[in-house]
């Protein structure tokens, strides 16, 4: 690796740690890949905006295949992290799943690109890449799974009629009330992108007053108000 | 175009109507992307499935890529009918959702391989199949939008309060609603397909479950019983 500085010339620019270059080099990925598309996108064009050499570009991040992997893995990441951080065990799980749906659409609406990037493109670049975005997404659903169990359970006492009869959720409906939940916050997060921005309770309490509280009762006026 | 009837020979196979062959085509054409995926299939090996040469599979519908569109289009047309010819305007719109979604469900459960077609690879091949994915989509989005708006204006008798204030959905929600619908209907239907089958109703009693009576009250132990 040959050394950039001059004797004399300002060093400060050069003394970025490498972790911290690294996360500069794919925001500026994350940038043009949303912008140009996968097949488009250059790593001169990437290399120039984030101000480093095309070399050293390809020494910390490797191809541009594995850069745009470096991408999506970070991407959704982020979306797995502001979805996990908003939660609070010690709400109960409606309130929870808001908190949590609201900090996801609060992500989408911040960072446009990672969505494009993660959601739109990725799908299209085959496995290895595919195979991150299935494993993100099903990490989202396992949470999602996990808070619903939990509400199966605290509801097992009030569901408990006369004839002993459980017509309530069993443990394994979770997973299928997951996946609506989760598909159901896609689409949305997609629609809301391409129709204008609103602020993201809004938009939680949307699917809220839809997943939550039921399409019947929204139809007469009822409405998710957490 | 030469012959390829001799003297003598059986012509019953040569009569195919051409409409009839180019189902046949597509049939075969489903089963192998479906199979191999869109790069890995061959012409070859898809005129060999369908039993014609495979200058006949060309002059028909074209290239491997006009011809993995026209899967597309026909598969996607497949799936909106059968969402919109389960529709009965006479039934009020909570059952009418029922019955498109279960017919949708029907669908994806017989056949598998249109869905995998359609939902996992298409995506991959970007423009100009994405678009016709997408026009699919929205097509479907737009009949549930509608539906949702009957649902609306039928219901706003019973929101008119003493107050005059109408907390219910407006007519511009329904588009957002419709959007929660069909991408949780995507995503169950995938679910379905990796966990092992079950009967379409109780797939799409298990939706309605949530996004008609609501997840509040199904944890409760309430159930759609449509």
């Amino acid at each position: 690796m040959r050394s950039d500085t001059r004797e004399g010339a300002p060093v400060k620019a050069k003394r970025v740690p490498r972790a911290q270059r690294e996360q500069q080099m794919l925001d500026a990925a994350v940038r043009i890949f949303s912008r140009s598309g996968y097949h488009a996108a250059s790593m001169d064009e990437i290399a120039e905006a984030c101000d480093v050499s095309k070399p050293m570009l390809y020494l910390y991040l490797g191809s541009k295949e594995e850069l745009f992997a470096a991408c999506i893995r970070r991407e959704a990441d982020r979306i797995i992290s502001a979805f996990a951080s908003a939660a609070d065990p010690s709400l109960d799980p409606g309130e929870q799943l808001f908190r949590g749906l609201t900090a996801f659409f609060g992500f989408v609406a911040e960072h446009r690109e990672s969505w494009i990037v993660l959601y739109q493109q990725a799908r299209a670049q085959g496995e290895p890449v595919v195979e991150d975005v299935t494993a993100a997404r099903h990490e989202v659903v396992t949470a999602v799974t996990a808070l619903l169990r939990r509400g199966i359970r605290e509801a097992a006492g009030e569901r408990t009629r006369a004839d002993g009869e459980d017509t309530g959720p069993d443990r394994g409906e979770a997973a299928a009330m997951a996946q609506v939940i989760v598909g159901a916050a896609d689409s949305l997060a997609g629609w809301v992108l391409d129709t204008g921005p609103e602020p993201p309770e809004e938009t939680a309490r949307r699917l809220m007053s839809i997943i939550w509280i039921g399409l019947e009762p929204r139809l007469r006026g009822a409405r998710y108000e957490g």
